[in-house]
This record gives C-alpha cells, structure tokens and sequence, in this order.
C-alpha cells in the first residue's frame, strides 16, 4: 500500500530514504563491493537471470543476494539451490524494497558472512515496472529485466524505470518466434528514452547472450573493485 | 511514488479513496452500467483482450474505456482504433488509478455521450500486479490478467491482486508449447488464494478461449442490469 509522493510529505520521505542509501552505499563501498539493484515485472525472469548468471559466475565471484518478494519464500529457495547465500525480504504490503529494508537485510547477511569478503551484492526487488525505480537502496547500479513477450511499447508507458536503468536486459529472446514483437524496437524504445543504458538481449532459458552479460558484469565488478580508494578497504 | 500505508495516515488516505469510489459506483448504479477494473503486470495483455472482445461484444453491448497510463496515449489510440470512446487517464509518476482519478475521467465521458446509454465501462488500469488492487476505482467487478509467460507462482507471490480479483483470466495460452510452465498449476495457485474467483484460460491472439469469457461477461452485464432497482433508473 502506498500513495502519491508528489508533495512535501512525500519528498520527505524520499529524502529520508535517500539518506539511508547512501548510507548503505557507504557500507559498500568500504566492503569494496559492487551492489547491483535487480527490478522488472513480475515474470520478467529475475530468479532465473540470478540461477544461470550466478551459477556462471560463482568459480570468479563471491556473490549474495538479498530477494525481496512480498510474501513467500519461493525465490529465495531457489537461488540459495545454486549454492549462494540468500537473504529473503519480505516486504508484506509494501510494492518496493527501500533502503531502510535493505540495511536490515544487510545485518542478516552480516550474521553469516563477512560481506568484505564478497565481490558482488545482488538485490532482487519486488516484481513491478513503476514502483521500485523510485527507491534507491544503496546499489551501484541498477539493471532492468524487460520481456520480449512484454511487447515493445513498455518503455515509451514506463519511462522512470527505463531511463533510470544503467543496464537493461531483453529477456526470454528465444521466444521471439512466436511473439508479434521486433527485438529491434524494443531497443530502439529503451535508447529514446535512455541512450546511456547496457543493453543485452538474453535467454536464460537456453544460455543465449548469456555470455556477453557475464564479461560485461565481470569487467564490471572488476573496474569498479580496482577504482574505490585504498583508504576504505576493510574500513 | 507512493509510500507505505500501514499508519494512521495511510489508513486515512484509503479511507478517503473508499469514499471516493463508492461515490463513483452510485453513479454506475444510477446509469445501470457495469463497471469493470482491468488488471495486471505490463505486458500480460489487457489491451489486446479488450481490442478483441470490445471487437466481438460490440454488436450487443454499448461500451466505454477509461484506460490508465502514467504517460503516452498508446493503449488508448489502440481502443480508439477498434471503434469504441476511450477516456485517456495519465497518471504521472502513479502507479496506479484512484477513484478521484476515475471520477475526473467520468466527467470527461459524460462531456461526450450519455453514461446511461452504455451497458458496460471498461477501466484499464496502469500495468502493476501490486498497487492497483489495494485501491478501487468504484468498480463492480475486478478482472485480473496472468499472462503464462508470467511463471506459475505469480498468484502466491502477489496474492493481495488474485484475492481480490472476482474474474482471473490466464492469457498468451498460445504461447504454452513454448514455456517451461503447467496452465493447470497457475490455475491451482489462483484457486489455492481465491477459491471464488471464476477463470478463464484464453489467447487474444489466436481467439482460443475467448467466446467461453464472451459468453460469461454478456451474461454478467444482463444479469447486473436485471439486479438494478428501477427506481435509480436515469436517477
């Protein structure tokens, strides 16, 4: 449950949930970890992006997640099978993680591991295209998953998510086939409204452009670990 | 942007909403008219289901759209383009329709046709498989869309939409021979949190399963008309 944020109450709160991000943030950056904040639909195909990249990528990174769903465990479950420490979230009513939910999920994490030791922080938000491009919660950046059985009007009619997005992954291309939809102009509508994005286009299903996403996150990780100051590390 | 309603404020606010929307279904009431509230995550359907059933229905039942979109007229030149007045609704930065929002909409509709002459007023809400079902518009009926790409676990992961709904139609079934999904469990889930809710497997598509959900909605309009105390008529 929620409501129109546009007055003054509502940028309160805003700047009060920015201020615990950046709060977060500052954790972060002193575990030298990249923290990625992972939003689409639901059905989109976030868990099982975060199955076949983690499992890709676990013999180069450590990685953790915190999964944040309303209710059930379901997608926590899966993604500690592949053998990743999970944190679920769950948010009850509320249609977006915050930051305040992340820093408590954060002290759970710190319960079983030390998060200095990691490489990359996964935070999967709650399924939904509006609400959780409006929150940050501390990530680095920020990747949106976008169904090709969508349609290719979506980021034209959800314009904040999209332009908000550093990545954006077209998912479930091995659809394609049998949807009335062009690849090509979904990506032409994510560039219109934001020609700065990573775009790939994927198949978790069947592995395709799942390789090109994993050397760019890996250079990612990697750029980003070698550019925090000395000074903060272990901080 | 919203906020969490779990306070004394958010309470009030949907309070207020309440209020609101049952204003809007005295109207409804008064002009013998049913009122649908058209759900789901972007991209599961609506606008193509209400393209080919408003096509198919239109020869027995007058209609009208008041269709949600926090920017762009897209869906509504899309209904437009069928045959039938659309109301445009943009919501901004909201991520769903309220009942004021509606009521502003009506105001519009009744500048260009008589309310009373319809049988049947379609609300296409904003795509979001959370937020919209916490707030009604004055609607008679929920309808809520699942497309089969969407996975089999949406109905427990986002029960507050599937409980509430009174019509839950499963769409994109063309699309089963290509996705790792049983129409049977998704229909399961759906009953496992609303037991009441009639559903409806269908493909805008293709137009399998649609004359059954056809046959219902007619019926559900006549028998909502039939109900209606004579003496609210043209009240």
């Amino acid at each position: 449950m929620h409501m129109p944020l546009e007055d003054t109450l509502g940028r309160n709160l805003l700047a009060a949930n920015q201020h615990r991000a950046d709060h977060n943030r500052e954790h972060f950056d002193a575990w030298k970890l990249l923290c990625l904040n992972v939003m689409s639909s639901p059905g989109a195909g976030k868990t099982s992006l975060l199955e076949r990249t983690i499992t890709a990528l676990s013999p180069e990174l450590a990685m953790a997640v915190l999964e944040g769903d309303m209710t059930t465990q379901l997608d926590a479950d899966r993604l500690a099978a592949v053998g990743v420490p999970v944190v679920p979230i769950t948010t009850g009513r509320a249609c977006h993680l915050d930051a305040a939910m992340v820093s408590g999920g954060l002290t759970l994490l710190q319960q079983r591991l030390d998060p200095a030791a990691l490489d990359l922080l996964w935070v999967e938000n709650v399924g939904n295209l509006v609400c959780p491009a409006e929150f940050e919660v501390g990530e680095h950046l920020k990747v949106a998953l976008l169904s090709v059985t969508e349609g290719d009007d979506k980021p034209l009619k959800y314009p904040v998510m999209f332009r908000e997005a550093d990545c954006v992954l077209i998912t479930k291309i091995d659809l394609l086939p049998y949807v009335p939809v062009d690849v090509s102009r979904i990506e032409e509508h994510v560039r219109a409204v934001n020609p700065r994005a990573q775009v790939f286009r994927v198949s978790a299903g069947t592995g395709q452009g799942m390789g090109e996403w994993h050397r760019w996150l890996l250079a990612t990780v990697r750029e980003h670990a070698a550019s925090q100051p000395p000074a903060l590390v272990n901080a």
